[in-house]
């Protein structure tokens, strides 16, 4: 109920925050009662907001909820100002160098059989400017819109990870991209991470035909047991999911980039 | 060396917060030059602050960084406000509301064998008071010291994790009690638990005197390779380290309170 009230009082400054976004995908509820001290309440609710909201991304990045669809309706505006700000930019920036002073740390074996992992969509390429257009997570996930969107070939590359990437790539580290992204979206997958700036990468894995139903986790797993079947040791993995870097055949160390936007079973 | 900058600037409010703390154990540096604008830089220096120390705690509970003895200098302010106001408070009322969420979810099988594991220390009991007393992680652990307050059994317990405590025992869940905590310290663990309304576990899990070089993962993760062997099934783990929950026969969910204030391997 806590939660409620709360949404009830961000009704003004949540709907000014989110212009040119389609109000009619979300039918917000109309105020019945003003609160009596509007600004002091509006004050705390700020407040409370920011306290709840940053709790709730606390819970995400730990894995600590249940699979969800949607952000919080209330933590909207957290959520932009987190990812258009500098918030974002600067965990970018530090699980990059953390992952390179990692990196930097390990003594190769020279057999070509080190393997650093890395996802594609908010690991290496954003879509942030799709989900800018879709309420950072607001909305519900709409396939057929974000399909159009990766077969733009528009992603542009997160600087941080190229940072790490061409890192892990002149230190000798076989690259592998491990990606939901079906076979069918291959060569713009290519074109795009290629004009972000990606190269050299030792194998591309995407979904094939008989993987489109498994979850990330399921799909993942299996690809890198395969690795490790092949004599691959994965010594380090990128990803902003969970489902990235849980389950079987896990890397040496693991590497969590943020993402408050969106759940990836 | 954007660091060491806020460090110099921070130092100000830095001693100010820290009222009865032994500074002569963290010499700090004279202040060499006075900024220009002391005021505007003050201002700016707390907004990055909190932006730095926010990232380094998502980097802490993320499991991204490199195993780490004491906290950053220049976020003890930051981590203290933390631990002593309302977010660490909020952030561990919601994974204990998560928790008990998921064990409500679960059908349990009636024979016996479904295990709910918990780790003791920052989980079931507070040393909140005994960090307080040396800077919420800015000293270098004192395994002497914290030993005495141990022995004296006065770790209050933490409310949110005796709610899910209760929850999980009153399913029909084993509770399964795992903590780095030794053997020695098995009666006074059991009194200050007692005292502080946790009662009925199934088991409470010590190191042993082999156990005691090894790292918590690998301690852990045999303890849990153990349960399992047994035929146990662990649907539900809770700890405020990643040692706690990651390594061999993992709980099928895992839940990971907050800890920023010491890191165990």
């Amino acid at each position: 109920m806590f939660f409620f009230q709360l949404f009830l009082l961000s009704f003004i400054p949540s709907t000014l925050s989110h212009d040119g976004f389609n109000s009619h995908l979300l039918p917000r509820p109309l105020i019945m009662q003003y609160p009596e001290h509007t600004e002091t309440r509006f004050e705390k609710s700020n407040e409370e907001l920011e306290l709840e909201c940053t709790s709730w991304r606390f819970a995400v990045e730990t894995n600590n909820l249940s699979p969800w669809k949607t952000i919080p309706e209330e933590c909207g505006s957290y959520v932009k100002d987190y990812m258009m700000g500098r918030g974002y930019k600067a965990d970018l920036e530090r699980v990059s160098s953390e992952a390179g002073i990692y990196a930097m740390s390990l003594q190769l074996s020279g057999d070509g059989k080190d393997v650093w992992v890395f996802d594609v969509d908010e690991t290496l390429l954003s879509n942030l400017p799709y989900y800018a257009d879709h309420g950072y997570g607001l909305e519900i996930f709409n396939p057929v819109e974000f399909d159009k969107w990766v077969q733009r070939g528009m992603a542009p590359g997160m600087e941080p990870s190229l940072k790490l990437y061409e890192k892990v790539l002149n230190l000798g580290f076989k690259v592998f991209l491990l990606t939901g992204r079906t076979e069918m979206q291959r060569s713009i997958t290519i074109e795009n991470l290629t004009k972000a700036g990606f190269r050299s990468w030792d194998k591309l894995i995407l979904r094939d035909y008989e993987d489109h139903d498994k979850p990330a986790t399921v799909f993942k797993s299996e690809k890198r047991s395969k690795m490790v079947e092949e004599g691959y040791r994965i010594l380090g993995n990128s990803g902003d999911q969970w489902s990235d870097l849980s389950g079987s055949s896990p890397s040496n160390r693991s590497f969590k980039l943020p993402n408050p936007m969106y759940y990836i079973p």
